[in-house]
């Protein structure tokens, strides 16, 4: 039994084995192709774990809450799983904060795999490594799998898409352009947290949010709550109201419940970010024209210097592939 | 003459009437196909004006600094567009704070042109709207336009890729996540600017980012200044830097400049995310199965359900297409 085949990977993870575990991350991250033909195998299997996204601005202390939330989970005895999506740089593809920086006193803990993505690539590219890494770690018995992600915006939409109950982290004294972002993404928010609610203005903020949450015209409305991770406040409550949201979407293996219609929403949206990169890699490869340039390449020189314009431009490059207009 | 017709349109755009420059952008915001007519009949005309772009973590401060910026421009006679990429909600599509909330002491100067975009949709969203309204007020002869983001992260990716130069924009004493996000960005700045330098921690801040800087392998070590847009400090020396990285980058109609390259690679990455959304368009047309379902649909609740891996339904949705495997 080797661990780089991905038959013998795949019932090693089953089996619970740490390092079966660990290697498909790693695959995952590669994005070897080992990853998806566990996957492939074990499909049946997914969709066992309850996906928790952890997001909010920076700056907001997600990884200690995370961490807080983790260690309670643990104290229950469940196996728990967390993906910390980090931003790294698109050009130089690597992570900034290894593994060991964050939650080190779970570090140890067998019942805890901790694993940072990166947001390899553009288009789509951290939907798909968080998504392959949430996988993993379903297969590999996890109970919760918390989905931690730094930033404001586009993540947060990415991110909510497969998870399950989405907690939006804020805290108190947000900024004019705060303001903006918390609206921007309130629908993504199934339960709100004003953390570092020991500082002054946490009541304001909560009070804030929820203004804006009365806005709202979703079929159910977000519980706003406070909390301290570093002090240790709040947290039994926040997590009552995860379990709360959790029990309002149903089991997720009943096709008509809510949680069942959000993970069909999730799917559709992951297939459709893998067939646009499967599309980019097919452009990619294009075979050179007669002047030996790479098609893309040549309609991305026209396009820059005003020989033509992009509409026209990617017209040509899918007939190209033999997607003609439709 | 009439300002629905794509024709007529661009020839008073071209003459400089300010009604069809704000026709244009709104039918370039509504993704009205006679906004890519326009562009279409007039491809040759564009690319003349200098892309700013105007970033950083929220709550820096960057519409006062662009603000400023944009008066000085105006002092010197040009004429300036701005592209304000509001954070909006993918799931309403509206933007939320709208033209009038933003620089209204430039509102009533003819000289200048302001339009906020929302980032509707998902993938490729935002960098498609800020394309379109960029073409389009290089087309009604900006000199400048000066495009800027909220948020951290991807928007930056996406943001530089149509910009000739980008400044990065941060504020004194930022936390631990900002600290990653401020790395992970580093290469997508070209200057980098701490504004309300009156503000404590400021020369710190300056000298960490000088710190990371010196890590980095880029071709051209950025400049690290200090300014504060509410005092209208330092603002002459970063309009200097600003316009030296311009001169380092080249004229970009000449094919063999910096400047030319870097468009390129903006045209070429513009061109994927345009295929890549004619993709989505055409994966959402499929014709309805035997059993009247969707096919994106149907294979997205097996993927749900457990009963398909996502990769051999990405194959199964391409197959439909047209596109079997390579």
């Amino acid at each position: 039994m080797s661990l780089d085949d991905p038959d013998d990977l795949g019932a090693r993870l089953l089996a619970g084995e740490r390092r079966a575990a660990a290697r498909l991350l790693t695959w995952a991250e590669r994005e070897d192709p080992r990853a998806e033909a566990v996957l492939r195998a074990h499909a049946a299997r997914l969709g066992r774990a309850f996906v928790l996204g952890v997001t909010g601005p920076p700056g907001s202390g997600k990884s200690t809450l995370t961490n807080e939330l983790v260690k309670r989970l643990r104290a229950q005895g469940r196996r728990v799983g967390v993906v910390a999506v980090d931003p790294t740089s698109p050009f130089t593809g690597g992570a900034l904060l290894g593994d060991r920086v964050r939650m080190n006193d779970l570090a140890t803990d067998p019942g805890v795999f901790i694993r940072s993505v990166g947001t390899r690539g553009h288009l789509g590219g951290l939907s798909r490594g968080t998504s392959l890494a949430v996988r993993a770690l379903d297969l590999f018995g996890c109970d919760v799998v918390c989905v931690e992600t730094v930033g404001v915006g586009q993540s947060e939409v990415d991110v909510i898409r497969v998870c399950d109950t989405t907690l939006m982290v804020l805290v108190p004294g947000l900024g004019d352009d705060i303001q903006a972002i918390k609206a921007g993404v309130m629908e993504v928010g199934d339960v709100f947290v004003v953390n570092q609610a020991d500082r002054d203005g946490a009541q304001r903020t909560a009070r804030e949010v929820n203004a804006m949450l009365d806005l709202s015209h979703a079929e159910r409305r977000p519980p706003v709550l406070l909390a301290s991770a570093l002090l240790g406040e709040g947290l039994e409550g926040l997590w009552g109201a995860i379990e709360e949201h959790r029990a309002f979407m149903g089991d997720p293996r009943d096709p008509a419940s809510r949680a069942a219609a959000r993970r069909r929403a999730g799917a559709r949206h992951e297939l459709v970010g893998l067939a646009q990169r499967r599309l980019a890699e097919r452009l990619a490869a294009l075979r050179l024209n007669e002047r030996g340039e790479a098609p893309l390449d040549a309609l991305a020189a026209q396009v820059a210097r005003g020989a033509l314009d992009p509409f026209s431009a990617v017209e040509a490059l899918l007939a190209e592939l033999g997607l003609g207009s439709a």
